[in-house]
């Protein structure tokens, strides 16, 4: 069985029409079978400020109340998600566009309101992500499209991080078919120095993770990404690479291994 | 093979809570195959007003500017069709929500700017729905949710009648299995007399179109309904039904048939 590549793009690929064109172009071209995972990007944002949907934040992040809820899902699993599949049907690629609740594909549990109530905030049950139907629609040569919208199985999404959609399908279908994982954003790669963009680590191993984190050369929102990459690592999946999204064919990246 | 089932619920069904669910809970219960096409409801007119998008009219109907195309890919295909999904995931109805552009299913014509320019409005090509994609995902056990946006096939969404949009469907799935075509609104079928609730027609035929239309029981809207129920008789479907979504799974309803 072929190797499943699981892609995931951030808001900022999203939020830049330029980067955007390259990006569609080059993942069309990366070969079947293959899942596209896609943040939101400010869109949502901006749209709750043009409704005048206040922004609640609690320590640090959003919370999702019944109204943002629908701006995500109108942005996320409409606007955006939509966008993306024609693009990518317009190069030739068979995308079709998801969020968690289709055929249940991603079922979720909200998140305990103690100690801070993030609202319609949903955490991955990776067991119960629906394989069987995955498998079924990438065996038609389809090419599922996922927004980070999962589901709480009785009736409601939840807003779901698209970093961990990505991770918790990786892990899931990594019990039927070998996977990789590849996380795109901005930089070439985990970045020795943020200044050189020659400065990309090729590779990093949980020895050598230990070490870059005691020099502070990996710090801040790099330290979850890779923590995520080692978890879906110990959990099946065959490969994850952090990279470009404007770069996803070539060979640049960092690739994260155990040892 | 099984008889597939098209049901097109207005959007007078979305825009009434109760409605809906009661609606949701009958649709569930009907036997598969079947498919659900919706339209949008006043969501979209509602969330064009909040935003200051003005609504152009011509003719007396809509036109589909960039920015009201955002706001139908975001309410349509994001918002209205996601909760129909997860409801009836909730129902245990195996629902995936879909627009023209996914898989290609509904490849459309941009409507010709002369002699009134509608903006991004597209006209199903019957002949071009990818029926093979359609019936790989009926053969999974899913239930296609089909919200009113065509694809033109280069990379654009397209707004499209609802109405018509479950006629290409059924009369494209005809050409595979016996298909039945239900049309739902706020009434129990085509009246005899609007005060009535009893006066529901229970069959029309050619003939007896051509006569309630000379004595004025049928005329306004109800007439390109019933134009295009027997267009799409004439292009292979097994039946078409006018009935209420209050009442899809009742025997009550107006039954068009060609003799």
């Amino acid at each position: 069985m072929k190797t499943l590549t699981v892609v995931k793009i951030g808001g900022n690929v999203i939020d830049n029409p330029k980067a955007l064109e390259s990006f569609v172009d080059d993942f069309s071209r990366l070969p079947s079978p293959k899942i596209l995972v896609h943040g939101g990007g400010k869109l949502a944002t901006r749209l709750c400020e043009r409704l005048d949907i206040p922004v609640q934040m609690i320590e640090g992040r959003r919370v999702t109340d019944k109204e943002t809820l629908d701006v995500a899902t109108m942005v996320y699993a409409g606007l955006v998600n939509k966008k993306l599949v024609a693009k990518l049907q317009q190069r030739g690629c068979n995308a079709i566009g998801l969020s968690g609740a289709d055929l249940c594909l991603l079922p979720a549990v909200k998140r305990s309101s103690v100690p801070v109530d993030y609202g319609y905030v949903g955490d991955i049950i990776t067991d119960n992500v629906n394989t069987g139907a995955l498998s079924s629609l990438l065996d038609m040569g389809a090419v599922p499209v996922f927004c980070a919208l999962s589901y709480d199985g009785n009736g409601t999404l939840l807003n779901s991080n698209a970093d961990g959609v990505a991770s918790a399908l990786a892990v899931a279908m990594s019990a039927r078919q070998a996977v990789d994982l590849v996380y795109c954003f901005e930089l070439p790669g985990v970045m020795r120095d943020i200044s050189d963009s020659e400065s990309w680590i090729p590779e990093i191993n949980e020895n050598s993770y230990a070490r870059l984190r005691e020099e502070g050369i990996v710090q801040k929102g790099m330290i979850p990404k890779i923590d995520n990459a080692f978890a879906a690592l110990r959990q099946g999946v065959r490969c994850v690479v952090i990279k470009s999204s404007a770069d996803i064919a070539a060979k640049r990246g960092t690739i994260i291994r155990i040892h």
